[in-house]
């Protein structure tokens, strides 16, 4: 619960009482690789923290797997609008690695809301966060070439996901072909 | 003050004191029409709670306007992601008709989530909303053809914004050229 903890701390500092009262609303569950969390047509009533490992969000696009969100140790993953509004995703939620995930519940985050306004700054907290990010990468599809893409996704993502997310996937989140990132990827190594 | 009030109300039942602490961060703005509120480069102090009137958010794209939000009576607008990471904004928020908005400043709002964290709540729903928009907004650009995006448009937007938009605003914000707004427009009429 190290990364849960640390994580936690960063958005907002609680008294063991507190802590306590999120514990309560958190289980833990152990993932194998390619597992899936959510899939299309399904309420996700969870979404997750990721103590250790590596997971991803993607949708279909003309048979097409297309990556929207990665998340590996220390950071909140969801099919966030599905999530938010209680309705069927039509979006598929992945562990890429074996790891360890903390599902934190709707129904019960949506209770301490309720009796516990503190919390409400994580959901604030990580509503701005998915927003950043949703419209970063949008900005960049429209507005970036294909390296100055990978550069932002350097940047803007957890070494581990850099490092160990295959190649594919990252392809498909900043939106060009593998032979393409790879070729990007060299120049990196011989510059 | 009546749209606010009632605004507000939609989201969380203040009592009298929590009111008097929110009316303390907001003050009263006249706009006229195609005021700037935001411009690119600058650091957006406020977001706004449209009273009465009609906004629109913006950006350029090779010397051409992208709408990208619109707000009417009753309604929450700003440059979001400059406003809640206080950088420079890349986008415009320019008034479309004259009208009355509040400012909430950005200062006062996060002392007030520090002191009542009741209020985070608003923080928290408008995050999920200016998400749920964006992300709707994208799907909706790559899945669907120009006329389910107008019929999109039509059924997530209050009917006044449908009816008092200039058209040439309205096809920029669904991605097409106006001359094909109109045609489809033309169909609805005769149909």
């Amino acid at each position: 619960m190290k990364n849960f903890k640390r994580s936690i701390d960063k958005i907002q500092t609680l008294n063991s009482e507190e802590w306590h009262l999120l514990q309560d609303i958190i289980s833990r569950k152990k993932v194998k690789a390619k597992e899936q969390l959510v899939v299309p047509g399904q309420i996700p009533r969870y979404m997750y923290f990721v103590e250790t490992g590596l997971l991803r969000v993607f949708h279909l696009n003309e048979g097409k797997e297309i990556n929207t969100y990665f998340a590996c140790d220390g950071q909140f993953i969801s099919t966030f609008a599905s999530f938010i509004t209680q309705t069927p995703s039509n979006e598929y939620m992945e562990s890429i690695e074996e790891g360890l995930v903390y599902e934190i519940s709707h129904e019960k985050l949506n209770q301490l809301y309720l009796q516990y306004p503190k919390f409400e700054k994580f959901g604030r907290y990580y509503a701005e966060q998915s927003y950043l990010c949703v419209i970063n990468r949008t900005v960049d599809m429209l507005n970036k070439k294909s390296k100055e893409r990978y550069e932002d996704f350097i940047q803007n993502h957890e070494k581990k996901i850099v490092q160990r997310t295959p190649l594919k996937h990252i392809a498909s989140y900043i939106g060009i072909e593998p032979e393409s990132l790879s070729r990007i990827r060299k120049e990196y190594i011989i510059s």
